[in-house]
């Protein structure tokens, strides 16, 4: 399958190397700005191209890895094909392909891609999710080649996994930001948290997070809870923060709760 | 040094095992419940006592592993001491200790002890913190027989750290938990998550957060956030979290700020 590469940032990236070490004949890769696509091309043995138009025929596979609202208008770019189709979107319904191709579908690799930071792509799950059988074989055929864990989804799972992943990825690492700041006005390093940032994501791998909790808000220790507001005065933003966290593990931990 | 240890908690239990590891003469345990006492004294060939009046006269040194409000009921029950006396509390001040000794400081290992979960203590910054000289040398002492980090910080330190520590490890966690309900919702298994979390946090040990930072808050991605929040519509509480955390994201990254 010689395969079409649409984007080039971290996600597109990582990829593409990941792909490429697998053997995967990647062709071309577009961005709309020249020396970004050069950048991944002379990786992966591809050219460059900057304009959807100039796609070549040869393609049989358009791989998007690009931010989500600007798949529409690449597609518009290219014009109806007869390819595969597919997007590495969390949040995006598969659907934003109908009009351009009947074979179509997602392979959303679950994972936080930085580019100066290299990942293990055979520990992540990659969801799938395609139009058609013929699609589908052919999408967990690409996805075999990052991944032996593929788990075959809808998109409304899709979604929820990504909701999930902003939660423990995203806005955890807002967390760790705001715990630098505060160290930091300390007088201490950002080292000193280190070990407690990677013992807590360890714990879950034998604990359940609820099992692994601990800290003022689920010991129902008030005097902390207070003394740390009072430390967080000029903040109200982060005063609010530590109370709707607070509030919400003594609420969750051992009560049956739903999200949704 | 002829140790009691105060408290038979997850803290006390891993201090316990450490300092018995390491040759320090854990010499009492005491607890209110002497089933608890009895459990940890047995690992560290000590005696359990469920009466701080029960201390012995031979003893050097009280080390208090209890939650933060307990410390001072114990200490009225046990009076005044002419013994080395040290808490290690994240938001205590070690004047805590002042009525009852002049010999007295803190011993705080950052970290999260949970019970079922052993902890390399070699990893674990300690700060301390001490009434006088002697005092601080004798704590020294029992810091390196825990960890070769030892770090000395005054009670506004130490506080901050802890601060700091409830958003890095407790907060966190509970994302984490958060996030287990999402996919359960999406009928998917917890495990899928955990090499995303694996290396969210790994990612911080080479890059700054601020720098790690990815997802729809920090691509301005309206669209995906907009998507989140209407997934998250019987969920109240979660979408003000949801809010609050991508609009810190929002105005944190990229500008200089200072949480105090």
């Amino acid at each position: 399958m010689k395969t079409a590469l649409i984007g080039a940032g971290n996600v597109a990236t990582h990829i593409a190397l990941a792909l490429y070490g697998s053997g995967v004949d990647i062709v071309q890769v577009y961005s709309r700005d020249i020396a970004h696509s050069a950048a991944i091309a002379h990786k992966v043995g591809a050219l460059p191209i900057d304009d959807m138009a100039k796609i070549d025929d040869s393609i049989d596979v358009f791989l998007f890895a690009v931010k989500d609202d600007a798949i529409t208008e690449l597609l518009k770019r290219a014009g109806k094909k007869d390819v595969l189709m597919i997007h590495t979107a969390g949040s995006v319904s598969m659907d934003v392909f109908k009009e351009y191709t009947g074979n179509y579908g997602a392979l959303y690799p679950l994972q936080t891609f930085s580019k100066s930071k290299a990942v293990n792509f055979a520990e992540i799950p990659v969801f799938i999710e395609a139009s058609n059988d013929e699609a589908e074989r052919q999408i967990e055929e690409l996805a075999r080649k990052l991944s032996p864990e593929i788990h075959f989804v809808n998109s409304e799972q899709r979604k929820k996994i990504h909701l999930a992943a902003v939660f423990a990825c995203n806005f955890t690492n807002f967390l760790y930001d705001i715990s630098a700041e505060i160290v930091a006005e300390a007088g201490l390093p950002f080292d000193v948290l280190k070990p407690l940032i990677a013992e807590t994501a360890d714990k879950i791998k034998t604990l359940s997070p609820r099992e692994a909790q601990t800290g003022p808000a689920v010991r129902g220790d008030k005097q902390t809870m207070n003394a740390h507001l009072e430390l967080l005065k000029e903040r109200p933003d982060l005063q609010r923060l530590y109370t709707e966290l607070s509030d919400g593990i003594k609420l969750g931990i051992g009560t049956p709760s739903s999200v949704f």
